[in-house]
């Protein structure tokens, strides 16, 4: 995610008991040195590139000099720290080494020219940097953790009188999940087995001190990111300390009335950011239904359940008079990154969805009265949804002024619950026959569909539309699932470059979740 | 100095004892906090650029985002480490500052942008890093040190939700020169005193752990820059230890056949370079002979003599049948960077004034014989200089097979004392008069020509060619002293471009070693 839009008059309560809880849960992260396995070269192939066998000398043996490259393949995608010796041959080294290196989840990230990139989202996303190395022979250690699978170093200089070798290029990989926790996966379909390989890979790159949305950017923890994530986890990595420490973290940290904020940072102190999204704080509801469900943590569910209460109760007080979400021009709901995707409708369903959750909560926690208030709640919404939101003509919803029609509308809707089983099938058999205009661009907004479609027991189309998404991105070189991918349009990113785009992005790992809860043995 | 020579089957032989006098001796840096004293810009002026006055805002109080630049002017010449604190101002960042920072020694390293440098000089010279800051808000020091009076940090990139304020720069200079060890200075010429000032600037930040020739490039000890470093600091900074020190380094680290090195390094240990040169391993023997008649210290006199002697012993091998000095074809012997120049002559006369100083030196330590052989050895050189070197004809020694006029060789000339004062007297009017095609480029011949001026009765005109050669280097914006300066060429770099040149070289700073000697009162 990045988004820029900030809460006026913004300030954090910090509820420090919750905040102790959390830290107390700070994860060990593993470490794992790992080395290249082969020295590659990145060439364009169509209009992206790829990266191929390079001449056998292999890293140890060839002095490089000014403008001499090297290119490293990791054999994966990893997450670490990099070090490296640096020895220099020739006549004593009479002037510093000057080295780029730059970092690429992609081979394009290697081949692009970062000067040459311009978007919006920052510039210091782009992993590259250039180091002098004044002291010869060095052991360098690059203080900073890069998301990688390919590395490239350019010597920018030596001098006349000597080159240097680089050798031991290293790779402390770091991540707070342990692969042996995973069950072993029973599927036959060799496709579902590399689905979940790349998943897996995904998920555990991302697992780091909290599950962070992506480790190249924007390494941190995002609530609809989380919910997602958490899902996965319980099937797999099963580090359900982890998602716990994230609830408390969002608990302990609130924003302005409570509202619990969008996204979170650790450094240099724990810390809400202050931005808002009427969706992701109604999924901390979701997130800890799903955790108590997984976990039977009732000690958890019954602390964290007034701050789930809260959203709730913030998110009613958007309603219009005819029960109906207000539309704002502002960023204030994600949904997906699709462009000029109207979130009314979209925000309209998750409330409902979260409704019924909550309600759901408060009869765990034998309340029935609550369950019973909050149910009335979501039937209500739903009401008002069919009679304003819902085209009977066209057998759609529509959202915001101008009626849009979205897949994202339709999807939450299906989820939502507001029809029977019979008419959701209708509902998404005509979604795509009619493929409406605003289409869904991101893996996250394709979860969605996924279990819209799982949901309703049309698991045979689920597993097909699986294998063409998330099984095409492989196809098309993915080691880790992308933050974005459209198929029809598989270099577009909405930051103005795919250089600063996500490839290793835990929104889009779920395919392990829906294989392991829904089609292995 | 920049050379790219090399010694076939080099090795080095270290005297540990010499080693240890000299690491002994290794000097504690004085440390300075300074701030910068305003807020520049760079702006051209003809075919240069020069430090305006920018806006009053000062450097605490304004953000800055993307592509924001900001240039500090220290005030003066520092060699040291810089560290400053970087503050978000904003949302929380949640992106990576990234800063480009550029230092320069004047306005044009600001102003010239590195990647159109392609000379033959190490690229790794160039001040200029790119730096990520992870975490806000950061005490940032950066690890290097520079050598600069700009300092121009720019913002490459924040994020859309906050900017950065730049507060606190902060350079922490080092020299182990003490200013207050040096004498007061008795001038009444204003021009004077400036030059003397500079002079003193440029020692100063050059004296470090060893006698560096440039803070910026190469940063190191090189023998022939020693010779002039050390005379001036007998009449200014008087730490003649330090000088002691950097003897029992070349001393104590000597190349195939005990010849001393042309320079050394002191990282990752003291070692000598492979590159030798003729005059400058002759320096061996002035300096240890200017640094007994600066302190009477007999004991290293006698330690070292050994070492002055085997320098002799080894260059007087390079005589042809004719008592010439063999000239070759490779980079044997420095004098000056004049394009083109023949040093075969410079080299006799070199040699003629080095037996000149032995013979002098064994007579201190009672040695009449040796002194008697030496004196013999420089009567012999002289005489076949006389007779293949000197044309009579047109009044100037001439050097190499195409018989070359330099000025070079007639200073060097003048300075062995071939000819009595009169002689010598009409053979620079002379060589003034006729300004032979290969001039002097470095203020390192410079300082020859003076002293050959000094020497001979004519210190009249050296006070006037002091003031025409280094007072227009001031003029031109010098705040120490440069490494090169043509005043008929002023851009000129023998690197290919002067984004390279070290406009902080201590073999320029010797205007403060002549005024405190002929000058004062």
């Amino acid at each position: 995610m990045a988004i820029t839009n900030a809460i006026e008059n913004f300030h954090m309560t910090v509820n420090e008991a919750f905040l102790a809880k959390a830290q107390a849960l700070a994860p060990a992260l593993i470490e794992t040195e790992v080395r290249p396995v082969r020295t590659v070269e990145i060439v364009p192939r169509g209009e992206d590139y790829i990266a191929v066998e390079a001449a056998p000398a292999f890293v140890h043996s060839v002095p490089m000099g000014r403008d001499d490259r090297l290119c490293l393949d990791f054999g994966d995608h990893q997450v670490g720290y990099v070090s490296f010796t640096l020895t220099p041959v020739g006549s004593p080294a009479d002037a510093p080494a000057c080295l780029r290196l730059r970092f690429g989840e992609i081979p394009y990230e290697i081949a692009a020219d970062p000067a040459e990139y311009h978007g919006e989202i920052s510039r210091s996303w782009i992993q590259e940097e250039v180091i002098h190395v004044d002291v010869l022979p060095a052991a360098v250690s690059l203080p900073r953790r890069y998301a990688f699978r390919y590395l490239e170093l350019t010597v920018l200089d030596t001098s006349a009188k000597y080159k240097v070798v680089v050798s031991g290029v290293t790779c402390r990989s770091v991540s707070s999940a342990d692969p042996s926790a995973v069950p072993p996966l029973d599927v036959s379909d060799p496709e579902l087995a590399r689905l979940d390989r790349v998943s897996l890979k995904t998920m555990q790159d991302c697992m780091q001190s909290v599950f962070e949305d992506g480790p190249k950017r924007d390494r941190r923890l995002w609530l609809a990111d989380l919910r997602l994530q958490a899902l996965t986890n319980y099937a797999t990595f099963q580090n359900n300390d982890l998602v716990k420490r994230c609830l408390y973290l969002f608990a302990g940290l609130t924003q302005n009335e409570g509202r619990v904020g969008a996204c979170l940072f650790l450094e240099p102190r724990p810390q809400v950011d202050d931005t808002a999204l009427f969706d992701y704080s109604l999924f901390f509801v979701s997130c800890l239904h799903d955790y108590y469900e997984a976990t039977g943590d009732r000690e958890t569910l019954a602390e964290l359940f007034p701050t789930a209460d809260r959203q709730i109760e913030l998110s009613l007080r958007e309603l219009d008079e005819r029960d109906i979400v207000t539309d704002k021009d502002t960023w204030w709901c994600f949904l997906d990154w699709g462009e000029g995707l109207n979130k009314q409708a979209g925000a309209q369903a998750i409330l409902i969805y979260a409704l019924k959750q909550v309600a759901v909560m408060a009869g765990w926690l034998d309340d029935p009265a609550a369950a019973e208030r909050y149910r009335a709640a979501a039937d209500r919404l739903t009401k008002a949804a069919l009679n304003c939101l819902w085209d009977e003509e066209q057998g759609f919803f529509v959202s915001g002024a101008e009626r849009q029609v979205s897949w994202a509308s339709q999807v939450w809707f299906v989820l939502a619950g507001v029809f029977d089983r019979e008419k959701n099938v209708r509902l998404l058999e005509r979604l795509i026959e009619a493929d409406p205009g605003v289409p869904m661009v991101t893996p996250y907004m394709y979860h969605y569909f996924i279990d819209a479609l799982l949901q309703n027991g049309m698991a045979e189309l689920a597993l097909r539309q699986m294998k063409a998404y998330w099984g095409e991105m492989i196809r098309d070189g993915a080691d880790t699932f992308w933050e974005l991918y459209d198929p029809k349009d598989r270099y577009a990113s909405p930051y103005g470059s795919r250089l600063v785009n996500s490839f290793c992005h835990a929104w889009s790992g779920t395919p392990a979740y829906f294989i392991r809860t829904y089609f292995s043995k």
